[in-house]
């Protein structure tokens, strides 16, 4: 029997890549993506878009509010920033944290692996991102598949334990884009902009334009990013 | 400054008995309910008067679609078993099992205290459960502590790390009801069956129902639900 994986597919470049690699290493891709209120939906079209490019088992796509609590510039009123240089970017956890996001995120994954029999969660968290976000450091991640071998039927029983994949952690964003398009990977239809316009064309300078265009560049591969004019 | 708890409020007995706790221990109670496609929306109504009959310094309730993965009789299809004998109910983990409930519910509950500063997410779990539901452990829920404090801003810098407070873990129905009871808890608001009406009378013979009716004839309290006809 083919073996699942859950992929947490948000529509930007590093999860797109994640997808990639698990069905290399011969995965059925179950994909989840969410609708959290966050203020750029054009996400998940190009979530859509990348599974059925990608030929996906299946795409779901879980609604929650995070808005109800707020707390964070991707779901509330602060400014995203521009401009920022890697040191900067590094320095502190950035106002565009969302509270608890990857906990919440990895335990509907894991509802849906304990559902469809899947043995493995795979979540783009990168050493780029653990600088900042205390969910995607590696001890967190290992905390989280304890916790989660404890949570369920099948992780308690020993019938299945789950196994939270983390394939970019050690990778550089240009090592990402070359391992990707290595694998067919189509980025133009991923969206890393913490802030674009409504057809989806990206700021070109928040923290998340400036490292994606910098990784293409380190890659000696065609940036195929659509900008916004100006 | 007065510290904050946020409380896991389902609208039955045993939350209730845990929020009445938490505010007898001087916390300030953020309750948090969830629309999660329950079969039993009752179980809505009956939170909102609880947390409004105690007095809480806020109740919000998040709406999550578990029914997207299916996998249980509280979301699905699948018949609520009836008139069950303690011992069959403990044989098994119970078809009312919701894949990664308490996980999705903490989390989403680790959001809301990063957000509000609250050190402490009680949930009322107890020895009954966890006899059937792996999510209620005490190793699990000391595996989730441990995730949560690596998972945040305020648990990762040691500002305000976060514990899983599970008062009622050893207690007895019988004990909750009377601790309850002495704490003014008003039972009569809350609803425990797995299968009520529309009106939210109670089935009498769910396992819910069935401990729920031995917990107040142990404890000597007068029984306050009202049962469906018949």
């Amino acid at each position: 029997m083919t073996k699942k994986a859950i992929i947490l597919l948000s529509g930007g470049l590093d999860s797109a890549t994640v997808l990639a690699m698990m069905q290399d290493h011969g995965y059925a891709a179950h994909a989840l993506s969410f609708s959290y209120g966050q203020r750029h939906s054009v996400e998940l079209d190009a979530a859509s878009k990348i599974a059925a490019h990608a030929g996906v088992a299946e795409h779901k796509v879980a609604t929650i509010d995070l808005r109800l609590f707020g707390g964070s510039a991707l779901t509330d009123d602060i400014a995203v920033p521009k401009d920022r240089d890697e040191a900067s970017m590094a320095e502190d956890i950035p106002v565009t944290y969302v509270p608890a996001r990857n906990t919440i995120f990895l335990s509907f994954a894991l509802a849906y692996s304990e559902v469809v029999g899947a043995d493995t969660i795979a979540i783009g968290v990168t050493a780029l991102d653990y600088s900042g976000y205390p969910d995607c450091r590696p001890e967190y991640i290992r905390a989280y598949e304890t916790m989660a071998n404890l949570a369920t039927k099948a992780g308690v029983t020993g019938e299945m334990p789950v196994n939270i994949a983390t394939p970019l952690l050690d990778m550089t964003k240009a090592e990402i884009i070359r391992a990707g398009t290595d694998l067919g990977v189509d980025y133009s239809l991923t969206i890393s902009c913490y802030d674009p316009d409504a057809s989806g064309a990206a700021c070109g300078h928040c923290d998340s334009c400036m490292l994606r265009r910098k990784g293409f560049g380190d890659a000696g591969v065609a940036d195929p990013t659509r900008y916004q004019p100006g």
